[in-house]
């Protein structure tokens, strides 16, 4: 494992012990869980106080993020949310986190289910747990993509940089909430799920995930720069940033090349037989870091 | 929420966004779930480093924990285990977490399905979401104690406790696997589902979830100090230690007073009408602090 990440090698070990089909081999958003008639799906995803939000940050906002990004993932398997679970550290004042989840849970109409709450001593940890109902068979992965298809992507990308950088910078007059409060596409993900031949959710930055997506899919995704929408306002020499910056919550798909989608998305590339690289921006394999990995 | 722990005022917060049926009011061990001809059984535990294990512990034996923890939640409803999802903060070295996770997942034939493992500045979190499948309708919960009924446990108390002492305190010649790998009591739970009128597992301490089962029962649960198994060795003054003590996942129920437990058992007491206290130890109201309270 020399070379990777601490949570990588973490994960790769994981994997040895993770031989279940449900689990995917822990290399999708979601377990996919046959149960009777229903296919479930599940997610757990976690934040850490300093890592994944800023210190000082409204905690109804980190509230509203957990359960967005879980439920993102939920969307990139077609799936409509059941219910969630909690697990929390308890912080000094938790008034304002219970009034997120509680306006984020009416906002999505999902139910909280149950969870643990716990002292720490250290920064505040938080997980979600989501389960949802696959709507479609069979349910989106990330590896199906095949040479031919077209690469489409549900929304801008970059949205949620500014609005990271708006906030650490103190600027109060920008709208900051798309890093606060990320809108998790799921009746987009339901109307896809019958149409995609590969989905996920772009939380790590969109080359790194369409990335993911084409080592997954054994295949190489060519992207164009000039097709890929970003957010009103931001600088052109920022587009490299905006596409290597996470927490945009927009998803990634891929269509057979006569298939147009149901909903609002922009078509951002095409999908080759696999190549040298995984991924080409403009015709070329891209330089430096891809996305959030794991920092 | 005067005179509450900020972890008791924190769930009775949560109850008010929590008002989905298979909640069962966040009072009970797990939730349940109706899923087409299946009854889901959800429950999510945390675990923090110096609060739930003893910094320096083998990390093999708090991933074992994590797991029994769990699925002693699912054996509360007499569910068998369907899989688990894991949220884990990295430590320096991971390696004896995964090969403790990787056993005690072998031994109790439960596959791994997913989860997330994030970075944290502070003190180590682990959490485990273990879903069931119910056994038997109704699910017991912990309100269903009745007047004129027997109180059973499976096991003996207080053996964790002894466990925990050893560690702290160094002795290498004692037996702690009880405080450091628990048995869930899987198949007592299913065994005993159909016939209990009230189940919980037993993790805070005799007393004090005997007094949640008493309360959320509306009676009193009278127990004889007697007729509570202890391990063999425990001091005769440490009674009280134990039967405040948590750690041990037994299984506490409540019998119809014809009924025999169908598995090894220990009968300690008896159901009464609802009087001024919800606990009665020897006739009268115990003192003191009754288990573990969110510490």
């Amino acid at each position: 494992m020399a070379g990777m990440t601490p949570e990588a090698a973490f994960i790769a070990a994981l994997r040895g012990i993770a031989s279940h089909p449900a689990a995917r081999g822990l290399a999708d958003d979601c377990a996919v869980l046959e149960l009777g008639r229903e296919t479930l799906i599940l997610t757990h995803d976690m934040m850490v106080e300093g890592v994944h939000w800023l210190a000082g940050q409204d905690p109804a906002d980190v509230a509203w993020k957990l359960l967005a990004t879980n439920l993102s993932d939920l969307a990139a398997k077609g799936a409509e949310p059941i219910g969630v679970l909690l697990g929390y550290t308890l912080a000094e004042d938790n008034n304002r986190f219970i009034e997120g989840l509680g306006e984020a849970l009416a906002h999505f109409g999902v139910p909280l289910l149950g969870g643990d709450t716990v002292r720490s001593p250290g920064a505040q940890t938080v997980g979600l747990t989501a389960l949802g109902r696959a709507t479609c068979q069979p349910v989106p992965s990330r590896s199906g993509a095949q040479a031919g298809n077209t690469v489409w992507i549900t929304g801008p990308v970059g949205a949620a940089m500014l609005g990271f950088e708006a906030l650490t910078c103190g600027n109060t007059s920008a709208d900051t909430s798309a890093y606060r409060r990320p809108t998790p596409r799921l009746a987009e993900g339901c109307a896809l799920a019958p149409l995609v031949t590969a989905m996920m959710d772009v939380s790590d930055g969109l080359l790194l995930d369409a990335s993911r997506m084409a080592e997954a899919s054994n295949v190489t995704i060519a992207l164009d720069p000039a097709r890929i929408p970003v957010p009103v306002g931001l600088p052109k020499d920022r587009l490299r940033d905006a596409i290597s910056w996470g927490d945009d919550y927009e998803l990634l798909f891929t269509l057979p090349v006569e298939a147009a989608p149901p909903c609002p998305a922009h078509c951002i590339g095409s999908v080759l037989p696999a190549g040298e690289a995984p991924l080409l921006l403009d015709g070329a394999a891209p330089y430096g870091q891809l996305g959030y990995e794991h920092r």
